[in-house]
Order: structure tokens, then C-alpha cells, then sequence
């Protein structure tokens, strides 16, 4: 490493030990890297107007970071090992070219505030990406659940036929459910958008630092007022927004079982086209729905960010290095959740029912609820209907088309309501 | 068990395995039933609305659902292992109290869709309770914060002595801290307000339901539409819920992490009044803060109620009996969470600092920061007055209250702006 | 509560607090009263074999121990909110009983060490139950592995069809896999079957106690020696043993997963006798495989157990009141775990296959790897082998028996190995 | 990517679908790509022994993956994106290089035996090095043990300060502990020391394979036989694996914890190396024991890896892409668990206890204790003694030697008996 911005004269440093510090920090701190640029141009421009900067320095050093910032889009400059993490190159970069300008732009900030900010702005982009794919499937299940209202539908509880179902029933509770989730993601980014910078290492900082403008400049909601609690809030937040994509990734999980039993021979419901699908090394008829496996699976990955940023939480206030491994946590669990939602949108549009198969899933007992209804609705007590219904000599083959055009109930194939759930999704946009 | 709702003749019932199936529902079911009869009074209204009631039928289910809650009240009435759970009881109530009558009340309904329900509403008595002792315990740690903004507390990071603090920035830290768990309840609450009665078993029901007047009845935000989302929001409202619990409880552990070491011989910070402490069975010496260390706890209650609900929902959509479980996960973490939260308050009204010690804990080196910011103040880059600033010859006994007072970076000791948490905290209410 | 040991004239006690602090304390004991009970008995004899009871005294307190035993046993005594917990429960009724000889008893020991011994006893004795049934599940599998080893069964990847399999390697795979848990519950018993009795409060005791042998006479393999690492291992020693009955419950999740499925409608391979399964309260028709599903659910609890016995142990080392929650983590643990394998024996035995679905299922395709290996086997080399019989016109209708008879790999269907298994299954008893 | 093994003419593969399905995979491989050679070398030779490679075919097969292997050491090779795993790398390479011999590689086994055999053979080197290391920290404890046996140590029970300790108390605890580790470690290894390969997709394969053979030539302790099996364990063996390295790392989070207070200003009883601390990028006087902080932050990780693994298994039998996953978590988890653990040998050798300190922190209170067991002794019935040695009155300053001394019971001071311990980690030798 070139250069430890707090070494002292005489203090041996271990190179393995130090290896252990870094970790991964480094390669994790480019995901970082553009947010705490943007931040340290927010912080040099409060340091000017409390007179920190001259007009001058602080035009250098605006300069510099955007051609650092281009630097790193351009990858000309690739954040790696010769430095300890994201916060160290950024002021070595100004210094190298700035001079003692440079050496004035930690004034008042330490590391703990500035990587505070910088993932909270990245965590308010993450959680923006989950609302907006969340509600892009919501679309999509509209869509779909209007077009194929009346498609039956074999409905199951316990894995085992209970009543007919309909396709319309079947989009209709993912758009609800993903509407959910963008509400959700919503309301935890504006839970987390508070802006932390200037509570310096969790005490403050003997200068009048204009808070409230890098507040705006940075475009959060509100300020972190403590300073104290800036620094008890690092895991929390990032806490909160990892849950806040559990929420869809857990929706995913169980809409991926749905999708990974309709593909199958027993079911055969649904077809996908084939570039969600893969072979295998030694069967040579296999044609296996990994895409929709490895959706279902995505969920343990954001349930372990959890564990590990919950179990790094029980330590008193203040910071503490244990800290640090949060952001490997959300990296990975962001980078999981998103790579697969990303891909859900298309899925569900392109995934087609198999009419006949589904059709020849629905047998006569699927019926007898209905059965069992029709005859308390001519005055017979429910308890003693479902008696009488219950014996298979009143099964008869039914008809899913009465069975389902009959299916009043609000939130029923006959009657879906999908114009509250795009209205709740329109004032989600 | 005295009665099975499905039993059919000819069907053995194996009392072991009836035994493994009924589980704690019995018990836990306790906590839902006067939910659920509160339920099955909207719903039997509903009945009457569209004509599957007459209205003295009606009358009879309200005065005998009355007469039920009264009896639970009572103590009258327990839920015990002759019913198989709580919904059992209340037909069973009904149908002995009504005859046919009784035998009316499922109609159009299914257990699936009246656990829902009941958990729903209890979930909700929950939450609001959760924001009620998190904006309590914000009150009075704004109300102590204003008293002691000038108290110097050594601040710490990596549990070592860092800069002076304040007793006022601690307390306004944990104050913001609940104000957004007291936020974080009410988002999930408005999230969970959805009335899932009239879903059924997930696929409707052949008949008109007045789900709109349910949704008033029981006082829900909205209606939850797709019947099928009901089911599927099984386990995952629940999971919601209790991790709002969780960003409150989380906080707790820090907090109470603090008192542990600060009440400790080393510390000697905090004293904590007796009641709060107990003895050991074989030390005659020891007075310990158990209050505190399981207030510590209880988060590992709540993140195991979060483990059981999510490791469940693995799972295609529609009811499994699996979920069957979520009810003791959500009993035993709001028991947990909401005893400890409930006496939190009142512990920090009643706890006082130890000046002294905390006076005689400051040490010159942490008054080198202060002296850093001094020399960049003075146009000294704050690099270079970093690194001077490091000398321990440099150091000198300070005074805390100077430090404090230059403190003025918003948020810290000398600008606290308490009327902002203030005002946050009032939009709560 | 009637008495806290540790009480001191003039220390106010709260209600609310103390019940915050009791919490189901003194119900989950009931749990460890009588192991408490057993290892009370050996501390007092150790206790007199140096000297610090008389013969008289040490006769006494063994009447009076099995006395109460007995109360126990008969329901005669039970263990309520009179008592802080068993250990108070217990002296007061040796003191009741015979005065000064029971105000000895707890000379030299801490309720720190007595709970830790009852616990160790009880983990004991439920490990050796988790390693009966585990055997007692292998016995069945390779009882039916045997009688079905050329029962032509769909062998699946993905959920997809992938080759032909067998009864018999259904059932090998299961004996193997609960022969490795049998193994690791003992391994776990073994590791954990040492004795911290006599530790103290963590910090050994000045008495020349006889700890050799009160490990013999309470039956443990070895002396746990170190007296702070009795305290230590609060939690450590519960968590192996979750752990350990985590794994038969994740494979137990896993096989009831697959009996999910079997039973269902779309595979149709298997029928489970109908006291394994309910009805629906709405659907006449239903009949659900509550049981297996609840199996499937069990492993949500022992993984709830572990996070909160985990989640407790962020702690320096020595006593803290946060393990009061180990309690109740592992005693639900073990209720849930062992209750459902205690069900799986009889499940295995009963079920039945319907080998006329099963033969149905097995299509042409499934023989394509077959046919590859056989064109593998005349000198083709593999990958050009796999391409010919990727070839959907080279695929028939196979013959499932022959495909089964050439199966001779180790392990496979014509090869199974069972007297490898059996030997070593016989090896654990 | 270059090729896909599976890949048939006229299927369309998109670009960021297999992004997504490939993920880490490539990257991860690398730590699999040397046990993948060794095991294809093992399956090449068995492929001999039974007539389906010729000598010359075999030789030409052992070069080239010895030339791969010597590419991989040389870093010549690298694995990357241009394949889907490790499997199709050497695949590609031999056909490359070899022809029709290199596409007979694949005969008679699966992708899917192969990373189970080559992630069984991965695991055993990393709990060969938890079990050296878990030895190594034992041995390091021990030595310190006799050393400083009577080094008075304050000791602490919920924090607060309860009866003398010593650092003979102290190492000795650790030393036991770890030997547990070391213990449950190679429990571990020779659970999962069984050999799948040969079970193909796990149904096996029709062609007699010398599965012994390969079970000798890799060193495995036994054949995994059932062929259905060695796929249910996938996940599992990972998970007991991550378990054992868990208990390891979860006791040095303990031990990380003590040392955390021990090195705090308030306690100051231990001093570590400069090299394992850091600075502050803003306070000039911090020195921060970052190193102990990360080594306590490790369990989270290990944590998060079995919540992953755990939650990907809730499925039916065969393989599932979901899989897929489990090797990030065990590559994660190993990496930063030993990370930590081979760091601390050393840090334990060179830590150092400040008597000075240690002392001062001795009060009068904690010598209560021994004086109640005196008065015991003196034949006083112990509750009484307790109620007496309660008064405060009584509390003298007291001599630590004299205490320590007295400390006789078995694993207490005065009789720590080390030599029991020491014989135990011999026999793990």
C-alpha cells in the first residue's frame, strides 16, 4: 500500500496483518468510489462558503475530482491495492495534483462520516433500482392478468388441486404482491435518506460546517441530525435496505417455485423459450430451467447479508472496525437481488401457459366448493353443505368457465379490480 | 379433541399424530381469539348485507360473539386442547349457542382467509405499540438531552477514547434513533393494513362479499384485492412486522450495550437504580445490571423469529400447513421485544450519570482533534495540522466545556438542534 | 416469588422488572428440574466426600432429593412463579425440609455451574434420542432398499426428468444420509459429554472439591477442566447440539419435500395412510399431508434456535444474563425437531408406492444416457456419444428393468451396497 | 464463453441470461480447478482399470492435466470467462490437446459428481487447517498457562467486577476451548471424508466404475455409496464444514471481545504490538486495535455462509441450480475465518498483560466470596455464610496470591490441571 493517511514515524507495519485489514475493502470501494466523489464535491463547496477554501482551491479541487470521476469511467484509473481503501486515493489523487489544497479536503470530515455518505447515496440508488423493477413485474402482471382473466387455472393449497384457478388470479396476486414491494422500497429509502456528512467521526467538529447545503447539494430528503447517531446508524440503514429487497427477492423465491413446478413434465403448465434454460454435461435430453432455479435461490444470498450485518451489530455506540464488513454484505446481496430481477420482467412476459395441460388438471372434485356454496346460498347452513358436498357421488365434471365466471368475490376471477392495483401502481410512479 | 371441522367418517384420527398437528396452536391461538371473533362479527355482518343472513340470525351471532369475548375475558371461557384451534372454538360456540345459525358463519369463508385476518389486526395492535415506546423513549431522550447537552461524556471509538462528547449528543442520538423506529413502525403497519377477509382459501368464492364494508368494519386502510396475494402474503407480512420490531430492538442492544459498560467498575458512568440489578447465588458482592443484559438479548429473539418466518417461505404459492408455524415466531419475538421496549423509558428516566468519572475519563490526547481543526481554521492544511496535531507534546489537559462549546457543527454538543427531532417527532404523533 | 436467594434487606424489588427477568424462566425449567435434581445429589455427595457434610446431613439430602423426584414425577410438585428458577426451587425445599443440612447445599457450587450440568445432561440425553431415531430411520430405508431395490422409480434434476431410478436408491440415499446424522449426533454428544460441575461461578472455588467424581457418578466421558471454560461453553455446547439435530431435520426437510410432491395429484407416486392427513374447513374435498408438511416446517425451528443462541454468544467471556434466553431456544428446538422424527419411522413403513404412476412417468428421453454411455462403452468417445443420443429420433420407449439390471456402478440400482450400510449403521449401535 | 458442453445446434443463447447463470462461478472455480485435476486423474485411471481408456489414452490424459496443473501453479492458465466452469476448462483442454482421448474424460460421470468430489476434497484441506490452527492457538494457551499461572487477573461475571482470576485461569479456558475446536474439526473432516465420485447425476451409471479404486487414490476414508445420496449431501457437507469452522471462529469472537476491553483505556490490562493497531484519518491520537475488532467481526461471515447454504436447501432430492450458490458461501466463509485464524497464534504469543493494572482493579468486594466458603468451611451452613460475607463490613483489601493460592478446586488457579489438557491435544495430534 503506498500510503496510510494516519502512519506515524516509527510504527512497524506487517504486511500480513495488513493484508487481513484491507480485506477486500479496495476492490468493494469501487462500488463506492463515484459516490464519495460526488460527496467530497459537496464537502469542498460547504468547507468554501464557511471560508475553509479559498474560491480558487475549491475550483482545483472540483476540477480535479471530475477528472478523477472520468478517470474512473474511462477506467484510466483503477481503484486496487496501492491504497488502503476509496477515501485514501481520493485525497492522495488532490494532493498529487493539488498541493496543499488537497491537504485541506478532510477538514472536518472524517473517514466514518464520508463512507457513511457514500453508501447512503448508493443505497438510495440500489433501493430506487428494486422500487422501479418491482413495479416495472407489477406492470407486466397487469398486463398479463387482464389478457388472460378468465384462463383456468388449476389453484392448489398443499401442492394439492383444490379449486379451479385462473391465470387472471395468478398475475393479479404478483402485481399486488410486487406493488408491496415497491412500496416497500420506497418507504425505506426515504427512511434512509439522510444525509450523515459532517458528523465526522460521530462527535462533530469545532467548525460552523453548512450541513444544510450539502444537504441539498447531495439531493437527500432531510439531515442525520445527531452526529452521534450518523455513526449508530451505519448497518442499520444498510440493514433496513437489504430487508427492503428481501421482501421482493422472498416474492421471487416463491413465484420461481411456481415457475420451477409449471415447467415440469407432472405439471407442464408453463413453457419458457429456451434461453432460460440450459443442458447438462452428461443427459443428453435435459433441458433444465436454471434461469428460474437460480432466481429461487437468489433469496439466501440477501438473507445472508442479513446475518452478517445484524451479527456485526451487537457492539456498543460508536465506530468500530467490526463495521467494515458491512459493505461486502450489501455488494454481494445487491448485486444477487438485482442481477436477478433485472432478468423477471422479460421472464413473465415471454413465459407461456400450456391451455390443454392445465385444463386437463382440473378434476370433478375441484368443483364441490362451489357445490358446497351454491347450496348454502339456497338456504342450506354452510356446515351442513359442506357435508353434503363432500361426498364424491355429488362430484360431476364442472365447468371452469361457469365455475370462474361465478367467482364474484372481490379480488376473484370475476371480478380482479385490477383498476385499484393500477391506480396504486400509478401513484407509485 | 372434542371436534374436527373436516372430519369424515371412516377416517381414523391417530391421537399421536393429532397431537404433532395441533402443535402450541392451541395455546398460541389464545392471542388471536378475540381478534377473531372480532373478525367473524364483520364478517357475519357482511353475510346479512348480501342476504346470506337473516337479520335475526345475525343478531344471534353478534350477541353469542359478544357473549364469547365477554367469557374470554372471564377467564370463563380458556382455549384449550379440545379445540383444534381458534377458529374450531368460535363455530363450535356458535353452532352449540345457535343451531343452524351458527352453522352459517363460515359461509364463504375459510380458516386460511380468518387467520389471516386475525393476524393481521393483532399485528397491527402490535406495531402501533412499537411506535408508541419508540417515540416514548424518544420523548425522553429529547427531555434529557435538552437537560444534559453540556455534560461532558467521553466519546469513544473502537471502544477507546476518542474525542470529549456529551451527555446531550448521546441522548439526541438515541432519540433520532427511535424517532426512526417509531417511523419504521408505522411505515409497515400502513404496509400491513390491507383486510385479506373474503379471500377464502386464496381463489374467492362463488358469492357477491361485501369485502369494501369488511375492510371499514375492522377499520383496514384498504382492501387487500387479489385473493390469491392474501394466501401469499402469509409469512411475509408477518416477516415485515417483525422487522420493524427488530430496528427498534437492534437499537436496544446498542443501547443497552452502552449501559452495560458504563455501569461496569471500569466505566462507573451510570447508575442504575436497584430495582434494575439482581444478586448471585454464590458472590455475596454482586449487584448486576440484568435488566440491562437481557434488554441486550432480546433482539436474538427477534432475528430467530425472523429466521423461523423466512426459512418457511420457501415454498410454491397457496397455503401449506408449514405456515402454520409463523404463529409462534410472531408471539414469542413481540413477547420478547415488546417486554423489553415497554420498560425502557422508565430506565431512562431514572438512570444518572456519574459525573466525576466521567470528568476524570478525559484524557489531553483527546483533545488533539479540536487542536488539528484549530490549525486548518488558522489556514494551516489540514493534512499538515493532522500530523502536528499527533505530537503528544502537543497535548495538554483541556477544558471540556470550551470544547464542547466550539463544538458548533450542527449536531453536535453546542448545535444540538433539538426542535428539529422535536418537530420530526411531533409529525408522529 | 416467595425468595430470591440473593436478596438483601432493604433493595427494593419491582414487580414488572422481576417478571421481565423471570420471564418463562421457571416453566422452561421444568424442563432441567430433574436433571438439576440428579446432579444436586452428586454435588452433595461429592460434598461429603470431603468433608463439608456430615453422613446424617448427606442421608437427608438424598431423601429429600428423591422425595421431591418423586413429587415431581407425580405431578405432586410443580415448578410456578413461587420460584425465580430450579435451582432456588430446590434449596428451599432442602432447607424447608431439613434446615442447616440444606443451607449447605450450595456450598461451593454457583447456579452458574448447576444450570450448566443439568443443561449438559439434558443436551445428552436429547442427542441420544436424535441418534436413536436417526437410526431407527436408516433401519426402515434399508429395510424397504432391500425389499424395493428394483422398483422403477423417475429420478429427477431440476424437477425435471432426468433417468430412471429406483425404489432402492431412494431409500439407500436416505439410510446413508440419517446414518451420517446418527454419526453426528454422537460425534456432538461425545464432544459436549463433559462435566463443568464444580466450576463455580466460572472462577473454580477454594475447596479441594471431588470433580472426578461427580464425572463418574452423573456419568460423563471425561472432566470439563478448565473453570472458565465451563461459562465459556454456555451456548457453544447448545449450539453443536442444534446444529446436529439440524442436520436429520435438513434432511428430514428435504425428504418431506419430496413426499410433498410424490403425494400430489401431478406425480401421484406415493399414498400415505389417511391419518397423516386433514381436511379443509371450506373445501369438501381436500385431503392434506398436513404432517409431512409440518416435518418440512420443523427445520425452520432448530435454525431459529441457532440464531438465537449465535446471536446471544457477541460476548466477552464470563457469566452474563443474556444466556438465560440458551433456555428456551434449545428446549423449542428439541421439542419441535424431536417430535416430527419421532413420526418418521412409522411414516416410512406406511407409505405406499403406485408403481403404475411411476412406471407411467418414465418417458423415452430418459434413457438417452443410457444409450450414450452404451455407445461410450462400443468405443465412441463420450462427447461425441452424448451429441448422437442428444438426438430425439434415437430415443425409444426403454425398458426400465433393463436400464435398472445395468446399473452396476457402486451405489447404483444394480449395485447398492446395502451390507457397506448396514455395517456401518451396525457399527453405531 | 467459448463453449457451452451441453449447447445444441439452433438454441438461441442470450448474452445476459448466461452472465447471470454463470455469476461468480468462473471466478470461484479457481479455488476448485487443482482438486478438479486431481480428481479427473483419479477418474481417468478408473476409466482404464475397466477397459474404457487405453494405457496410451490414460498416459497422454495424466500429461495434460499435469501440464494444466503446472499452467495453473504458473498462473500461465487462468480461468475466466471464455468457459462455464471449471469442468468444461479441463474438458476443453484435454479434447484440445488430446482429441478423441480428451472426449472420453467425461465418461461415466456428471458435472455433478465432479464439484462434489472436488468441493469434498477442498473442504478437507480447510478443516486440516482449522484443526492445526484450533491446535496451534491451544498450544500457544497452554504455555501462557504455566507461565502466568498466577498472575492475578480481575475476574468479571455480567461485566462487573466478581472474584479474583488469573491469567492461568484465563489461557487455560482458551486452550480448552480451541482443543473442542480442533476436536469438532476433525469430527467433522471424517464425516464428510467420503467419496462421491462415480454417483454421475446421482443415479449412477451403467458401466461397473472402480469406485474403490478412486476412493483409495484420492485418500478418502470411505466410498459415499448410495449414488442418490451424494447429491442430498451437496449443501449438507458444506454446512457441517461451516458449522465446525463456526464453532472456532465463534469462540474467538468471545476471545476478541476480551481482548477489545482489555486493551480500552478503562481496563488497560493488555497491550498489543503496534502492527496490530491502525489510525485515525481525522484524530491524531487514536491507535485503534483493529485487527481484534475484525478477528470478532469473522463470525458474522461464517454466520451468513450457513444461512446461505441453509436456506438454498429447502428443496426436493437431485440437483438444482440453486446449488449453484453454495460455493460462494463456503469460499467466503473459509477465506475470512482463517484469515483470522492464522493470525492469531501470534497475536496471542506477543499480547501483554499490564499487572499493574490488573491489580489495581482488584477490590475488596471480590475476595467476599472466598471468605463465605471459608466460613463454610468453618462448618457455618453456606446460606448463612453468604448472608454474612454479604455485609460489606466484612470486606477487607485482600491478598490475590493468598486467594489464588487457596483456588484448589479441580481447573481453578491453584490446580489447573494442564497436563490433562495437554494430553488431550496430544491425542489430536
Amino acid at each position: 500500500m503506498s500510503q496510510l493517511l494516519w502512519q506515524k514515524p516509527g510504527v512497524r507495519v506487517d504486511a500480513r496483518i495488513q493484508r487481513f485489514l484491507a480485506g477486500e475493502d479496495v476492490i468493494l470501494d469501487r462500488e463506492f468510489l463515484r459516490y464519495d466523489i460526488r460527496a467530497s464535491r459537496a464537502h469542498a463547496q460547504g468547507l468554501q462558503r464557511i471560508g475553509l477554501l479559498r474560491d480558487t482551491e475549491l475550483a482545483g479541487i472540483e476540477r480535479e475530482l471530475s477528472a478523477l470521476d472520468a478517470a474512473v469511467v474511462a477506467r484510466e484509473f483503477v481503484l486496487d491495492e496501492r491504497f488502503e481503501d476509496c477515501h485514501s486515493a481520493i485525497e492522495a489523487w488532490l494532493i498529487e495534483r493539488l498541493g496543499d489544497a488537497g491537504k485541506k479536503i478532510h477538514t472536518g470530515r472524517s473517514r466514518n462520516d464520508q463512507i457513511l455518505v457514500a453508501t447512503r447515496l448508493w443505497l438510495k440508488d440500489q433501493l430506487a433500482r428494486v422500487d422501479a423493477l418491482a413495479r416495472e413485474v407489477a406492470e407486466v402482471s397487469l398486463a398479463r392478468a387482464e389478457a388472460e382473466a378468465m384462463l383456468a387455472l388449476p389453484g392448489y393449497t398443499h401442492i394439492q388441486r383444490a379449486m379451479v384457478s385462473s391465470c387472471g388470479m395468478w398475475w393479479a396476486a404478483w402485481a399486488e404482491a410486487f406493488i408491496d414491494d415497491a412500496q416497500r422500497a420506497r418507504d425505506t429509502l426515504a427512511l434512509i435518506d439522510a444525509n450523515p456528512l459532517g458528523s465526522a467521526a460521530g462527535y462533530g467538529i469545532n467548525l460552523p460546517l453548512d450541513r444544510d447545503y450539502t444537504t441539498a447539494a447531495l439531493g437527500f430528503g432531510r439531515l442525520q441530525v445527531a452526529a452521534t447517531y450518523a455513526q449508530l446508524s451505519r448497518g442499520k440503514f444498510e440493514l433496513a435496505a437489504v430487508e427492503a429487497l428481501g421482501s421482493a427477492t422472498l416474492d421471487l423465491r416463491r413465484l420461481a417455485w411456481d415457475l420451477s413446478q409449471f415447467t415440469s413434465a407432472e405439471y407442464g403448465f408453463v413453457a419458457l423459450p429456451a434461453e432460460y434454460t440450459t443442458g447438462s454435461s452428461i443427459m443428453p435430453n435435459k433441458r433444465n430451467p436454471d434461469v428460474v432455479e437460480l432466481m429461487r435461490a437468489v433469496h439466501a444470498s440477501v438473507a445472508a447479508a442479513r446475518t452478517e450485518l445484524e451479527q456485526l451489530l451487537s457492539l456498543p455506540s460508536g465506530y468500530h472496525r467490526d463495521l467494515q464488513f458491512t459493505k461486502g454484505a450489501i455488494v454481494h446481496a445487491f448485486a444477487r437481488g438485482l442481477g436477478a430481477l433485472e432478468l423477471l420482467p422479460d421472464l413473465l412476459r415471454n413465459l407461456e401457459w400450456r391451455s390443454e395441460r392445465m385444463q386437463a388438471a382440473l378434476e370433478p372434485s375441484m368443483y364441490a366448493t362451489d357445490l358446497a356454496v351454491d347450496l348454502a346460498r339456497q338456504g342450506m347452513p354452510f356446515r351442513d353443505a359442506y357435508r353434503e358436498a363432500a361426498n364424491p357421488a355429488r362430484w360431476a365434471e364442472g365447468d371452469s368457465q361457469v365455475s370462474l365466471q361465478a367467482r364474484v368475490s372481490p379480488g376473484a376471477a370475476a371480478n380482479l379490480r385490477l383498476d385499484v392495483l393500477r391506480a396504486r401502481l400509478k401513484g407509485l410512479r
